[in-house]
């Protein structure tokens, strides 16, 4: 009845999956965003305590509607993971002008207004957390990296600007960097000889998400890297 | 006749002026772009070697024309100053989507635009200089620095994209770090009490963009630090 | 029987202590090492699977003699916790050649030494931890920093060093970047105005140190940064 | 007969003796400070302007009487470049304690005690540069980098320091990152098959070290990074 309630925007079958699995299993109720309902609806299924959404992060107009739904469904949220984060790969002449945009759009703009809708209701519950799931691009700007890596350098600015102001309200802001690759079908796919060691898998990667969520206050954490302990870096 | 021609987008009373006035001293033509044509006659009535065009940065459809004009008129580009930087300061309560994405467009977006048009006559001429104006904001997300910090993450991570991928090609992408406050009719009225050595010199920052364009090729720079003597940081 | 062995160098009243309590809870048998052995005896007394060994990082020829005695008394390290940092705070004119080595001894020359003498041991355990306790002054150079400034960046440097090498033989190292006062006798005598919530607790900084030790391997953390929620960074 | 005095400590064939052309070629007089003083003698026969010490920057002893020396045969001090540099390129297994030390002596302590020598004489002539070629091993601790990494990131704190102090007494300091291998007869033995722009060119290095010192007071740079064009980073 009174567990606490979960965001987790930008749900696939990898990251997403495996947070709501986590907070769930440790006494959440967990809401679930992505675009494609479908799957969401298979997941809540298959987790207690999990509640599909359909949203897109860049139709901003619908924000309020659903993050309402989820109030007035759920309850006040108390945990935001972002977890949206698509980005093409591409060197300046591949980049066009519509996948730059579409970058920032999903991953720094939607961060935006995910945390407009849902800082009020963490003040109304004196606290709060946000993690966003970022990447080594936000640091680093690859030559073949334009759309993603300048739309996760603006998403790590944004994170970095709430939690200077948003901490000391006792909502906690991190950013993860997360530099590796996530082992899914897909990307076990385009690259069939990768031992199973050169992924990150996402139940491991939910560790530290849901640690940051549980630092006593006197001791919080900003920013974490992560990566498997194989990786050269 | 055969001046090489330096193009500066952004131009102002401070910065714009100054580095027009300095490329046109020492053997450029340079062509001014900027929103506001008037002021751009005035400097072009003023300083021998310029040429005004009007170009709002935000106004993506219009650049292939603006720069076909100047290449037809003044010949290829061999150094372009990226100088468009505005941008609000606000906490995320006080940021609205609009602010938040005006900013990328005028520091990001904007950049990208006018690099894609630039770059193909810079591979003609076999070499050229991109020197972008940054700031500190945008290697640290202040609690209320929102829509300008993002937006120059964003720009600087580009740009590092854009010299990974075109130093080779003997394109030299370089990024400034201002960190301070120009020397301005505006900003002396908006900090009254501050002395003069408070603000940073056009002029004298025009001697690095300048000197960035000059260095020889086994020792470029992509990135450095500029800050009046006492300034704190 | 077949407990883990945890070693923590620079046991004081604060960080080490309840660094030694955490492992101690949580199954480990700590060696304690510090200058002091009168306080380490009390702190033996009062935490069970604890042992006293009387070192200073400074004497790097002994090391060895106390590595292997901890060795034969209580079996081969899985975790090291290198918490020794003392460091004078001064600019360079109040700074001499001796608080500038002081400070490199304990802080950087110290980690190597003992880092040397147990990576054998976790290699022959295929698997270890080492998690160093860094400060702020790690990553910025203030104006009244000098010695402890500089060794705590090369004590990073090293620190990164030895995670690039070491990882890959599965011996996780990490490092905190402490961005605060830790909450001691001393500091809140020092600081008397400050309020509870200025000071890091060592038991919170305990808890991120702990998990560190546990992450999966698939998702390491070299570096994470610590501060009470209301500290200005 | 009122030239302006600048000290070149650390100078071998390649970096140092192209400052020691520069500085000479733009109306400075220049110490030469190296160990090996039939070297510096060759050169001093050789440039105009130049004179030759010996100095071991790890015989801190010797310091004050060295700089002595200058002050009374060639005047107070105006310019400080700080080229001394040396130090082993290691993992943590192949790196000894000595090599440990010896590195952080050259790179960190010799600046600290050089440093100390020339401030007060800048500060009777109300101003003055201290340029120190550092390299981006200063901000990398790579895994086989160790004694050489650690230095330089130990050298790089202690000049952020020094210029956050000393810059507001008009003694600009500045730290250049080295990105790439100097073109020297050694370096291109080691490397037989790399072209000749794979090097970096003391002389073009040359240029960036000047510059740094003639910046005008209100954009002075802290940083900056050098590299040749074609070099991957």
């Amino acid at each position: 009845m009174s567990k606490p309630v979960c965001v987790i925007v930008g749900v696939g079958s990898g990251n997403g999956a495996a947070f709501s699995r986590k907070f769930a299993a440790k006494g959440y109720r967990v809401a679930m965003l992505a675009r494609n309902i479908d799957y969401l609806k298979e997941l809540e299924a298959e987790i207690t305590d999990t509640q599909a959404y359909q949203y897109d992060v860049t139709e901003i107009d619908k924000a309020a509607e659903v993050f309402n739904r989820i109030e007035s469904e759920m309850g006040m949220i108390s945990v935001l993971v972002y977890n949206a984060g698509a980005g093409a790969f591409a060197n300046i002449d591949d980049t066009t002008v519509e996948s730059f945009q579409r970058a920032w759009e999903v991953n720094a703009r939607g961060l935006l207004v995910v945390a407009k809708q849902v800082i009020p209701q963490m003040r109304k519950l004196e606290g709060g957390n946000i993690v966003i799931i970022g990447a080594t691009a936000s640091i680093k700007g690859g030559a073949n990296f334009v759309p993603f890596a300048s739309a996760k350098a603006a998403q790590r600015s944004l994170a970095q600007s709430m939690a200077r102001y948003l901490d000391p309200e006792k909502i906690h802001v991190s950013y993860i960097i997360v530099d590796g690759v996530i082992d899914l079908e897909r990307t076990r796919k385009a690259m069939p000889d990768k031992p199973d060691e050169y992924f990150i898998s996402s139940d491991d990667l939910a560790e530290s998400v849901f640690f940051l969520t549980q630092q006593p206050s006197s001791a919080w954490t900003f920013e974490l890297d992560l990566r498997p302990f194989g990786e050269k870096w």
